[in-house]
């Protein structure tokens, strides 16, 4: 990491930020230059405007895009999953066998499914500026902002709150603010989802890998008043049957939801030395746990599915991030950046005494966060995974906060989320004993070796128990398990609970001074610390470099671009296409590589030689499923549905050589609704006609 | 880390080593210089030969002292539980009930137990310089150093081989030679030792850790020609029945056994985000998975207690070096500590030319190391725990390589090698079908997930199975469990191996060659670069600092000094003493906080204000147990047996503020005898005369 370090200084000071095709842009501040200068491409203000009308904003928290005039929308399987589900029943089951409206009225509407299409942005930063500008302190200047903030989104909606939406969304973490208007369509429902077992071919252990064969799409319809969207030609994507060729210049037109490109290197290091790592552990440790808990008995394999999934899943994804941050030539970009973005600001006096000690100032916040961390993860941070002692807590918790008035309370108790916690509170979740005896025993065990038997708080939680003896004794003795008795005590307020001799209610009280002392600490010591000094360190960089670069992503519109690509992964060359032949080799017939019957029955009707998925060196994140990948003639040459491990590390920040997309192929999706389903209607709705 | 360091850097240049009480210094190069300015105690040559007479080597890997006239010595219990198990039987078990000879005719002969009395250093360096002088090529050089490193050794023994060994040290990583010769016994006695259950009190929980009360010691006598061995006063220490007090300045007279302290920042790196973090993740998850494991039944429990156990000690001191190398001040002191040296070689043009390129060529081959080892891991370095794999591999393996001349087999498997590895295989070890299943299960998961699916070892060895299907078949399958089947097959060599069709010998066979491959690129471009490069870097340095540091340790006699200290921890000051009161409270009867029925009946009869065990801030590391700890007057304080998790963190590198040293009150010793044992005839053995 040293070595390499002098060098991307110089490069880093030279052109910030380094890398080819990095950003999640804006649609109002594309990188025209960058385009021409590297693809001899200019996209034009209608190219941008047909773009931005055409993408469509998933509120479940998806991206996702109009296809055809009368609002056909494409997005993923896994974006729309919650739909399906929610319209299956026992005999129809639409997970399993996939779902096709043959006709326009067999067309379902998806209960609470909204659709957004961006139809404005306007920058509002200098009325957010004199609004604030007479607050003397931040208080003053918080308030200033919320209520100037709530009156622009109001104007903007006007009496159109059927129809339209408008959002004032913080920009370079407050370095901007900028309106957004969305046209809101609330009626959308289900015209075609393939079955699941294609759709998520490969289950956990492809997950975010490639090469990868995943039917991960699915098709929507906006509805206006009970009949299909009208769109007019720049607000829809035409559709691509070719698809993209290797090495042609693509772009993801989406939401990503966001990234933390902008930590410190003090804060990297926390993150590389004590947050992932840990999490790691631990997740390894209770994945051992449960893989063999599932071998006690069928039962205990059916209550610890999911969670096993979870955990595959949180597994994956923390390694993909620990692998970014202790890749050196990584590591190395980062340092040299921010020693760039420090210079400029050492060498300006203004900036300098403004923002000059803001990265000290965060550094040593971690030391404390160093300092707190182990009392604080084990007090007040609950990471046993058990459901009674999440329960406990919330019931004590909240029984002791809402006596006091609702300024003074936890952030978590505040009215405005009170009825959020009851509902989970009460829910008829099952708990299984066994599982929460594991589980507690665990955590406590953990406990015991991290802090010592001497530690004041585990000479005080523990006892003279063993961890075994007192986990047991808590959950056999509880009657937390019964949702009914959940509901009594947290309608029974402060006296039901200090009443009740709940072992699990006792025991959480046992800790609860220790943990609300540690967590004060805490906040005061780190978390405040570090969000005074990074807005500081937003302005600075805002300060220094303007918007020639972009901003975090924030679930809003941006895009994206670079070729289709493969890359080089240990000295391995992965190319950028998979191909329909080896979806059939890859299918062994067993869970997650078992094809459905309708790919089965079709093989031979079907080009072996067909590409399926594709890989993109695009700058994406979480909230980027079910983006548009569109050429530029803005037609759609894929579905993006994923990408590779290197590209959840973008979380930190984006190497362009090795972090993909992953999509499915347009040409596959016509293939497919054409000799897979035989879905005739879809596919006359997306062919262009034929010249 | 990048704040602290130009302050580091300062001092580092200014002294290096920079720590006040670092070092494990050669009776030979004692730092009397440091003794007087910080202590005002100048250890003159009479002291420093008593203490290298009364010091004693034990060839187990432990360390004692003589501490009387007639061949008394003093080490840990855990030093001498080998000998304790051989001489147990079923109706004598002296592990669980302790043993005591109270006559002298009543001591008992440890098989295979010997102890070195050190009685000569001395300087060969110019002898070897002079030996290998005309070497022209490093075989050559090694050749010669080898030859003549074997005429010194014999010349030194003479005609005394029964009761003299000689042993040429390589220092300073071959900066210098230093013969060291030793009174030899091998007629070993146990006298006493108390109960497993006092000895090791607080068990694993308990382990590297303080405040701690575990009765750690154990009596053996050297005899010589059947009769007790006769010492002069300055062979052994006398005993001092009052202790040590806080803040006294106290020695560590033991034989640690090796430290790391000279790994480049590079390969601290390396191991700070790879090696170290993947042990632990691996550990983690074998854990949960044996934890639950145990829950299947009795036999499960009984099959994988030993494992268990492993693992915890494994998790813990793997625990320690990461939280070393994980804290942000000391791996600035290791980065200033390099640069200042390297800043040395770089200002002298004649060191610059010979070792200037040494640190980059190492960085280079971790960059190699990071490239390799994942295909490594899974194909070459077998981390399954699976006893078939390995059984298997080795069988394999073993019959291939004895059809090759010895020069050019695999390391392992040279005719000196053949015996122990065939002791192994055919041993009677229990293998049990379900742990195995388990254990293969989860590396073949681990691979699929690590790899991928698609890299082509995976595909080679995994087919179209799933890993438990794979991992059962071959279980059930295997005829290898049977130790008269492994016999059959080491010895039918490789006619017998390639004509078997037992499946865990053809899944071996499947990935031997990848595995050799492998291999290969492994020692070429990592081992052989770091190995050639470290060796250069140590001549650097002893060109640079000579004997003004200490050596890496080298299971060789070293002096280490330090205040009896606590320490702080997160804020938590840390006395350095327990007391007798404490192990009381501390006794919840639940195993491994169960005290022996002696101890039970003897609280009455012992005052609870008697120290018990104390910390030192001794420079140690593993094989200082059973290192006497001696007061200025060279009389016994303690007797060492463990250190704090920092301590074991020492293997890079010494934080004199938080390493800490553990070891048994010598006046608690006393009182034990006396008042808990009756051990009368060893009590006057022991104490002083009255004045």
């Amino acid at each position: 990491m040293r070595r390499l370090l002098p060098f991307l200084l110089l490069s880093a000071l030279a052109a910030l930020p380094a890398h080819a095709d990095e950003g999640m842009w804006p649609l109002n501040a594309a990188p025209k230059d960058r385009l021409r200068e590297r693809y001899g491409f200019t996209p034009d203000d209608a190219w941008l405007t047909h773009v931005r009308s055409s993408a469509a904003r998933l509120t479940v928290g998806c991206s996702g895009s109009f296809v055809s005039p009368t609002g056909l929308i494409l997005t993923n399987h896994h974006c729309a999953h919650r739909c399906i589900q929610q319209l299956s029943t026992a005999e129809r089951d639409y997970i399993a066998r996939g779902f096709y409206a043959a006709a326009p009225a067999d067309e379902q509407r998806c209960p609470d499914f909204e659709i957004e299409q961006l139809t404005d942005i306007r920058d509002v930063t200098p009325r957010l500026s004199a609004a604030t500008a007479k607050a003397t302190d931040e208080r003053q200047h918080h308030a200033a902002e919320k209520a100037e903030v709530a009156r622009i989104e109001k104007e903007c909606v006007g009496k159109d709150a059927e129809t339209v939406r408008c959002e004032v969304v913080p920009l370079y973490h407050g370095g901007a603010f900028h309106l957004y208007r969305y046209r809101l369509y609330s009626d959308v429902r289900l015209v075609f989802a393939p079955e699941y077992s294609v759709a998520f071919f490969g289950g956990n252990p492809d997950d975010f890998s490639f090469p990868r064969y995943s039917l991960d799409f699915t098709f929507l319809r906006a509805y206006h008043h009970g009949r299909p969207a009208q769109l007019l030609p720049e607000q829809y994507f035409k559709w691509s049957p070719s698809g993209p060729s290797a090495g042609e210049l693509t772009f993801v037109a989406g939401q990503p939801g966001s990234t933390a490109r902008e930590l410190t290197v003090s804060e990297l290091e926390y993150l590389r030395d004590i947050t992932l790592p840990n999490r790691l552990i631990l997740i390894a440790e209770l994945r051992g746990l449960v893989t063999e808990f599932q071998h006690r008995s069928a039962e205990a394999r059916r209550v610890s599915g999911d969670l096993m999934f979870g955990l595959d899943g949180a597994y994956k994804g923390t390694v993909a991030r620990y692998e970014t941050l202790t890749d050196p030539r990584f590591f190395a970009t980062k340092v040299a950046e921010e020693n760039a973005l420090r210079q400029k600001v050492a060498h300006d006096p203004a900036l300098a005494a403004k923002y000059g000690g803001a990265w000290d100032a965060i550094e040593r916040a971690q030391l404390a966060r160093r300092r707190l961390r182990k009392l604080f993860s084990y007090a007040e941070s609950d990471n046993s995974q058990s459901r009674l002692l999440r329960f406990g807590r919330m019931i004590m918790r909240a029984a002791d906060e809402r006596t006091r008035p609702d300024g003074e309370r936890l952030a978590e108790y505040r009215d405005a989320k009170l009825s959020s916690l009851e509902q989970e509170v009460v829910s008829a979740i099952p708990i299984d004993d066994d599982l929460e005896v594991l589980f507690i025993t665990n955590a406590l065990t953990r406990m015991r070796a991290d802090l010592g038997l001497d530690h004041p708080f585990v000479r005080k939680v523990l006892g003279r128990e063993s961890p075994e003896e007192l986990a047991t004794r808590l959950v056999k003795g509880s009657k937390l398990k019964d949702a009914a008795v959940r509901r009594t005590l947290w309608q029974g307020g402060r006296n039901a609970v200090r009443a009740s001799e709940d072992p699990i209610l006792r025991f959480v009280r046992l800790a609860d001074e220790d943990a609300r002392a540690v967590r004060k600490q805490y906040e005061d010591e780190v978390e405040a610390v570090v969000q005074r000094n990074s807005e500081l360190l937003a302005k600075a960089r805002f300060a220094v470099l303007g918007t020639s670069t972009y901003p975090d992503a924030t679930f809003t519109l941006r895009l994206s671009y670079g070729p289709v690509a493969g890359w080089e992964e240990n000295g391995r060359q992965i190319p950028p296409f998979t191909y329909v032949g080896g979806l059939y080799e890859r299918a062994t017939g067993r869970d997650p590589y078992a094809l459905p019957e309708s790919w089965l029955k079709a093989r031979e009707r079907l080009d072996p030689k067909l590409p399926f998925n594709f890989a993109g060196a695009h700058d994406i994140i979480n909230g980027n499923s079910g983006s548009p990948v569109i050429n530029r003639n803005a037609e759609i040459v894929g579905v993006l549905f994923d990408g590779n491990m290197q590209m959840i590390g973008g979380d930190y920040g984006f190497d362009g050589t090795t972090s993909r997309s992953v999509a499915v192929h347009s040409g596959l999706i016509l293939e497919a609704l054409a000799k897979v389903y035989s879905a005739t209607r879809l596919v006359d709705e997306l062919r262009p006609p034929a010249r």
